[in-house]
């Protein structure tokens, strides 16, 4: 049972929850860390397989690469974008990595628990979407814990594979920019730029059937 | 910033939020539907592009279609197990889908944000990550409101788009059953029935590359 002070804080964490793109260099303790990780190691998984694992990095070399990954991508990216769209574009801060005292690659293992993982026989991505879960678990617990986390999706897989020495048949699915921030965002990053809106959440909700609304 | 308290009723969600498979047949307010779907719908996305629709179910009728897709799918899988396994699967309850009192078919629309969604464009998953991160945030709201929710995925995808009407283009995701329960598991079900255990958390943290421990 949650009483209704513990309901409100659940719900402050997930309505203030933001991704961050600009870190303070401080050091976060490693007691810290171990307490994101491990709510993230808590998240739902399809036949109890745990696909995940943790490649935590703090050595400039290491990041600095992958930074130049992420910025190498973000320039390729660019060229799908005309006009004001690109020039738009080309100003948004995508990622934090060298900021950021650690990032984290969230990897998935589509070969752990077996052949024949229940559930994941039925449909193959629910090992992803397990790991999405623990992402989300470790980033509202950083948000409670004042910690600004970044996901960065800029890159190409076999970059990542080969800067962390991932083996090939390993998922490199998230690449986590996580620190301490002066600028936490009160909206989305995204929809302060005007680069998106906010959908209401009725139109999104349907009844009984796809279309169907009240 | 988060007081103690609240911190600590951010990871009570997260440590005790189970997977539910046993429902009573009791109604869910709508308000706390809508509450469990506000905070969905503030999850992450890429490129802000909130992909998510949530198709709320609770007429017999078409439950029991969904019930009949999920089974169909177990005794498929069924034949993939063997001997003593065969027979364990065969006696774990995988779905609750006519005991709770509503489905919830959450999808995912790729095309939503137009043809060139950011981030989305580098890692076009990250559109199914992005409603998993939906159904985490969900699942928390669910357990702090006293609800059970468990995640079915043991159908064909084109069964639940004939069931309900979803059209080609649209991934119908995740399945998910909610209603109140008697028995909220203390461990995940699939542990308690000794199908797999959890792994030891620091055997899945790397420092700086893939493989090396500290």
């Amino acid at each position: 049972m949650f009483t209704d002070q513990e309901k409100e804080a659940i719900y402050k964490a997930i309505y203030t929850r933001r991704d961050v793109r600009t870190f303070r260099p401080d050091p976060i303790p490693s007691e810290i860390i171990l307490k994101i990780l491990d709510a993230a190691h808590h998240a739902p998984s399809v036949g109890f397989m745990q696909p995940w694992n943790f490649i935590v990095i703090s050595t400039d070399e290491i990041k600095n690469r992958l930074a130049w990954a992420a910025d190498k991508e973000r320039r390729a990216l660019a060229i799908h974008y005309e006009g004001d769209r690109e020039t738009q574009f080309l100003q948004l801060k995508v990622e934090g990595i060298k900021q950021a005292p650690l990032t984290i690659c969230i990897t998935c293992d589509p070969t752990r628990g077996g052949s024949h993982v229940l559930g994941r026989n039925s449909i193959p991505e629910t090992d992803s979407l397990s790991t999405a879960c623990a992402i989300q678990n470790m980033w509202l617990a950083a948000c409670a814990e004042g910690l600004a986390m970044g996901w960065v999706s800029f890159y190409k897989k076999n970059d990542i594979r080969d800067i962390l020495d991932i083996p090939p048949h390993i998922d490199p699915l998230a690449l986590i920019s996580i620190g301490y921030t002066d600028h936490y965002p009160i909206k989305p990053i995204l929809e302060s730029a005007n680069w998106e809106k906010r959908l209401m959440l009725h139109e999104l909700i349907f009844h009984e059937k796809w279309g169907s609304q009240k």
